[in-house]
């Protein structure tokens, strides 16, 4: 055992992360990593059923059968495809979480490998949300070491990065030695990929569906003594060199267990690309917001930071995927409609032929002066008046109540055959659970 | 169905794929296929029964079981895992194979993910020999199209390559349409990585495994109907904007079936990395070449190209996987022991007292004046005699009876149960057999 190098950022992450005690966290964050929980519960609840996720299981039936339990659903899959199917099924609906420092959705491939890890042997409420905790909060603190070159380049961060936490997690499961825990995050590493282009496609998903799997399988190879770079983070030819935009500072490692990044994390309050939310805000929580009709608006102006525009200048979305990465869209559903639900960001809402004469009224724009959550909309009237809305900074975070609104709604839309009222009591006492299978049971269907 | 836009090129890859017909190929390029087939199948059964392959299996027990038989063992395993398993055992005495002008290991991921699919339907010879030539010409040529700024940078572009190559393979064993063909190139390219960082380790091989199952995979999504960008080679933050170094040039797909960049495969006659090659050349296949004491030596300089000297200026590799990287311990034993088969790079010769004293003679020059297939040996004797032994240009290529003689010592070496005469008969008529399952029982131990 050569750990622990103190001059290795990779070596002290993974010390760290083998050393860490629970009860050492503070309260508000062991709160906000029971929310994270929570949110990424609904959400993947919310995919669990959607046709796209039927497809997927389909085409991995000649695969990996074996005794993980999914999500909301009666199939049963070896972990490594479990893992990959409850990442798909939480990101399908684009309504999970946002770091918007990185602007990864940090619970995704984490609790997805550790529910499919657990279902198959006995893990604690305390124990799961501790390896959930330290692996989103490695995921993100490399994120940011790599943010902002590294998505603006064409990486999908929230898989290239993901893929960490699922392997820093279920390796805390696992027990893994520090020096293991180093080769985890060094196949971790060598596994990191994931395209932007692949936005719009079913393959979006996806590259957070591998990163769950990959990273599991990190942990996996690094328990059974299955040698990597030790050092992968700031190694030559390594993760920052090759996938990065800058040298590798200090602040990766800063503050560790102190100062906690994954708390951050906040819930989406709508099921579309986090680069629409800002102009969602501005378009529907004014006092004065109200419903227009397409004949009333004659030219819309979204003004939006240039990465918004970049990812998201989308006038004619061809499906419910594309339609979740269209500004256009989201102004148009948000104006006409006056809300912005699961049923507006189908298949059909895409190719409405009232949203989509609206959504070729606006003009997108590019300012660098905004931040990502900045965005500013101008509604031309037909009758001459002029309508600006504006949402400017950070959204206040979900309050408890908001969430549990979310919760109830996506258990309803993608797995009515649960109990949401049981699963919201067990929820509120899960650090107390003994075991975590208990609570995934509780979500397959009855036969 | 969009396709073909002869615009796009991944459009064109994945039509020509599609419409390819072994009548319409010439006689040599079918020849060199197959004999990629015959090196390769020694590679897969030299590393069948490694312990490294134990160790991995081992890890692997939890998850993909299924009816894909591994080539050289006993064990069945699902296809995507068996995938693995092959290029990983195919891979771990680094014996393959080398496309000179990118550096890919091309048979690797392809055959090892087309043996995985074959054993567990009906494949004849002459459609997996045409598969296995489509996944690595396609390979090769997005290899060429990155090459040389992607290797350089980092990547592992065996692996980050590869992953086409497989999934363009077992894609055109599935019977793909243009479109699937199309999507199964860009859940390759999203899924495509592999850094240059785990070299020198088991996730070296890794690399190199996990792009097998990843192209399967990506092959097996596209025939479900899952969708991905179809245009991911030229698309904005697609393969060649984030992973290329330069514009997307019309070479990728001049002379498509006429030109044929696969054929100019060539077979590794030493069991370690490619740029070490011409150093070993220089120093074992002069017709003055002899054994040094280590005693004669008074010190050494080895000067190759800048690329080598970056990969390979190793002078304590620690274990038999580093050795395989190392200049000097190349030329410690070829001058040592005057020859460089599978026993001198193990963890044994690695840390063998003498080697390691000659070692410590030798300097590694880079010159850019050299291309990657030369070098030169300068060895200052004790006695003041200076000896210089220089390899340049390409090595002549492997004759039949060489490459006969390599497939019977990796057969002795890593699978003796096997009966090697009755495995060559079959190779010299496989373009005949009705189902290659049929060879792949005969690699399997009698219980």
């Amino acid at each position: 055992m050569k750990l622990l190098d103190t001059s290795s950022p990779t070596h002290v992450l993974a010390q760290w992360v083998v050393d860490s005690q629970w009860t050492e966290i503070d309260e508000s964050t062991q709160k906000a990593v029971a929310s994270s929980w929570m949110n990424w519960l609904a959400c993947a609840l919310g995919g669990a059923n959607s046709h796209e996720s039927d497809r997927l299981i389909r085409a991995l039936a000649p695969f990996g059968q074996g005794d993980a339990q999914l999500i909301g659903r009666s199939e049963k899959l070896d972990p490594a495809n479990a893992a990959l199917i409850h990442a798909f099924n939480s990101n399908i609906l684009d309504f999970d979480d946002t770091h918007w420092p990185t602007g990864i959705h940090p619970a995704g491939t984490v609790a997805s490998a550790l529910v499919a890890w657990s279902s198959q042997t006995i893990v604690s409420g305390t124990d799961f949300l501790h390896a959930f905790l330290l692996g989103m909060e490695v995921e993100c603190r490399i994120g940011l070491a790599v943010s902002p070159g590294h998505y603006e380049r064409g990486w999908h961060i929230t898989a290239t990065c993901g893929v960490f936490g699922a392997a820093i997690a279920v390796g805390r499961l696992m027990g893994l030695s520090p020096e293991q825990m180093a080769w985890a995050i060094g196949h971790a590493a060598t596994q990191s990929g994931g395209l932007v282009a692949s936005l719009g496609s079913m393959a979006k998903s996806l590259n957070i569906a591998h990163a769950a799997r990959n990273g599991l399988m990190a942990a996996q190879l690094a328990r059974h003594n299955i040698t990597a770079n030790d050092r992968v983070l700031e190694a030559r030819f390594g993760f920052n060199e090759v996938m990065g935009t800058r040298a590798l500072d200090e602040s990766l490692c800063a503050g560790l267990g102190q100062n906690w990044i994954a708390s951050q994390n906040t819930f989406k309050p709508y099921p579309c690309g986090f680069l629409l939310h800002p102009t969602l805000e501005a378009c529907l929580t004014k006092s004065d917001a109200q419903i227009f009709a397409l004949d009333e608006i004659e030219r819309i102006t979204v003004t939006v930071h240039p990465l918004s525009q970049l990812r998201a200048d989308r006038i004619h979305p061809v499906d419910g995927l594309e339609a979740k990465l269209s500004l256009q869209h989201a102004v148009a559903i948000a104006l006409l409609r006056g809300e912005a639900g699961v049923r507006y960001f189908t298949d059909n809402a895409a190719n409405d032929l009232v949203v989509r004469a609206c959504r070729e009224k606006m003009r997108v724009i590019a300012d660098e002066r905004l931040n990502t959550d900045e965005a500013k909309v101008v509604i031309h009237l037909q009758s001459g008046d002029v309508i600006t809305r504006a949402s400017s900074g950070a959204q206040p975070p979900m309050s408890p109540k908001a969430l549990e609104h979310k919760f109830r709604e996506l258990v309803a839309f993608g797995a009515p055959h649960c109990n949401a009222d049981e699963l919201l009591e067990t929820l509120a006492t899960f650090p107390q659970m003994a075991n975590v299978a208990d609570l995934i049971a509780m979500t397959v269907p009855q036969s």
